[in-house]
């Protein structure tokens, strides 16, 4: 059975002080211990499979200052974490987490701790918490957590911020995003976006036709550049709470601030992840908004390919879900490519940019998890003046699809075991002009 | 650059009270916090990125029974572990570790903890320590590690266990413990091997010529079973402190025992690993003796391949060091292929069972680990009436070696990015039927 992991780090929260820890967990969280009295002294974790993990904090020699044991009993999987909130503030002169609180799908534990401080709140209810990390010394200086997908959109949610007019908005898209256009002035007046696909978003706010702004167009091409996440501020505007400055940021770049940075600033501390849709607010101006993100796991694989023509541009595919259906167009070559995970969002469509040759629609669906793609093989010849491919077949643990395409040529298969498909790459325009495939062990963790 | 690991996990020695624990280092050992009083309450480390485990034990609530914090400071790399060693036994009631001593190549620390018990000793002269594990709870339960080969042979040792008398030996072998001959009786009269490649090692003992025992045979086909650990016993016979009984353990069975179990046990609790090599001291008898191990680390490796025909038997080379040597004997098909790690230990030479015709012996040298094997191609044809490899490439990072190989047919090539070879597989005979290789993909850990 082929499994994925993507791991997107939050946080931490907290001080500066102390060392670093990181805790990976090796199954779902079911203990939760603090020693706790005025401030959280320490934490330590237990797992499903019985292994803990270690106190962090607690050091202090003083007998006095150890706090009292609380224990939290976790009935996992049948509970689970939904958020963890709290506070952190000075405690004896070192700025230390000063309390927690615990929700599960089935009730809260806590607060512990009564110390003041300021508060702050890890979103990971669409996510499974699979470790946590942070600084520690006499006390726990400073809490984050590392979280996965849990839900059938493969993806988590941060924020959002802003205020409670307009209408809701949200949408995620299964290419990247590839086009951000911003309408500005001393607010941000509205947001609208274009997919990988072509396909538009929004507008989402901008509704007052008197006070549209200035357009602001970004665009980031999901090869070099991939959008990580937002910061900005929202405050009152016209008697409204709206955002009122945005900025997008890139493995690359800052794009921004747009508006005017007034109120209070927003940010999200968090990283190993790509943004693949927004949710918000939107009417007159842009009321709220938040992020959809996916864990972006290049880490441990290989590229094998391409294989055919060197026609067309560069394309890239790449998902941390099971991919469970390819439709691709074809002829006596093939015309077009595109792919869809187990969130059920739809990759860009690579080639199919002849409108006079668009050929015929074929479907393979893929039964993952207990089937999933193991490899590829084909032909790539001359079709009219290009070099594309001019077959395909798709071979997965339990049987091979097609091969499709009525095409010659020289054939190509790439004998594999062990290892699970992850994405596709290649070369396309009018046609699909060479493919190869990005693959990662299957392991047995 | 590449960069190989291999996990060996060493104990833990101890109780079997508390909760089990695992504790990876992100880099070397700098620092060990011993909480003691009597016996050892806790332990936590951290490690040269500064990363802190958590600490492991002293979760009672007596303040009477925290013990005084002990903090060793490792002048992690020019100072590192060379061993640790200590006790367990009752405390309060609980079998715990009493006391412990690490030793560096510079100094010993400790002992530390005065309580009596067990003596152990975790040998560590020839690995990298890259983690912990073990049992915690009020007190620090059980201890033992997780090592990394750290030597230029790539392995690490463990034992020896017997008595002083006879002739050191110790080898190594580049493919597998194939055969083990042992004479036996009261006692391990003698002990011989043969590795993969029919290379013979000793008779180790045998020595008196009127008392040699009865002979036994193990066969290890090395394929779908390996050696993995030794267990025995060492006593007194006609006036000598000598091995008295021996079983060898595969991962499929347990072979033995030996001889006959008189005086005191013997055992390593080890995992992760395959026995290349074995030590000790023979005369008369099988004085003492200790094993070689390897870590055996097929987890996350992918096969490509092989292509090729389908005679001859099938074969297969794995290893966790850099491969750097690669031998072939040519004429208008390949008749035979050997590798050589940075251990400097040859795999066993596959194919070349025609001996009318060797071809002509070619050398193919890598400078891993900046350079290191990335692919393979060539081309499989009809050599005589035999589908076999007539001609083969070698690609590393830097450069393509060859082709060496006179012979045409059929072409085959593995268009491959972001890994590395770890290994090659295919069949072989009187000559080179087919190849294929395993890789691993390179990560930037």
């Amino acid at each position: 059975m082929a499994s994925l992991e993507g791991i997107i780090s939050l946080g931490p929260w907290g001080g500066l002080g102390g060392d670093r820890w990181s805790y990976r967990a090796s199954g779902g969280i079911a203990e939760i211990v603090l020693r706790v009295e005025g401030n959280i002294k320490s934490i330590s974790f237990k797992d499903a499979s019985g292994l803990v993990s270690g106190t962090f904090g607690g050091t202090g020699n003083d007998p006095n200052d150890r706090g009292k044991e609380k224990k939290i009993a976790i009935q996992w999987p049948s509970e689970h974490l939904k958020s963890i909130s709290g506070t952190y503030g000075r405690y004896k002169g070192v700025l230390a987490i000063t309390s927690l609180s615990f929700a599960t799908n089935l009730t809260t534990y806590g607060p512990f701790g009564t110390a003041p401080g300021e508060t702050f709140s890890i979103p990971i209810a669409d996510s499974a918490v699979v470790g946590f990390h942070g600084r520690c010394g006499y006390y726990l200086d400073a809490l984050g957590i590392f979280v996965t997908p849990a839900d059938s959109h493969g993806s988590i949610s941060a924020g959002q911020w802003g205020g409670p007019g307009g209408d809701p908005f949200s949408f995620r898209v299964g290419s990247w995003i590839k086009e951000i256009i911003v309408h500005e002035g001393a607010n941000i007046k509205s947001l609208s976006f274009k997919d990988g696909n072509g396909h538009e978003y929004g507008k989402f706010g901008g509704k007052n036709a008197n006070d549209t702004g200035e357009e602001r167009r970004i665009e980031i091409d999901g090869l070099s550049e991939h959008l990580t996440s937002i910061t900005g501020t929202y405050g009152d505007y016209a008697g409204m709470v709206v955002i009122t400055s945005l900025s997008f940021k890139t493995n690359l770049a800052t794009h921004g601030p747009f508006g005017k940075a007034t109120g209070t600033s927003f940010s999200i501390p968090i990283e190993g992840s790509v943004v693949i849709g927004f949710h918000g607010r939107g009417g007159h101006y842009l009321d709220a908004i938040g992020i959809h993100v996916k864990p972006r796991d290049m880490e441990g694989t290989i590229s094998i390919g391409p294989w055919g023509g060197r026609g067309g541009s560069p394309w890239s595919y790449m998902t941390n879900r099971g991919i469970n259906q390819i439709v691709i167009h074809v002829g006596s070559n093939i015309k077009s490519i595109s792919f869809r995970d187990t969130t059920g969002l739809d990759s860009a469509t690579f080639g199919g940019e002849n409108p006079k040759d668009i050929g015929e629609r074929k479907t393979v669906l893929i039964n993952w998890p207990s089937e999933y793609l193991t490899s590829i093989s084909g032909t790539y010849g001359n079709f009219s003046t290009l070099l594309t491919i001019t077959s395909l077949s798709f071979t997965t643990n339990r049987a091979t699809y097609g091969p499709f395409g009525t095409g010659s040529g020289t054939p190509f298969s790439i004998p594999i075991n062990n290892n699970t498909v992850v994405g596709f790459h290649g070369r396309a325009g009018h046609y699909l002009d060479a493919i190869g495939i990005f693959v990662k062990p299957q392991t047995t963790i």
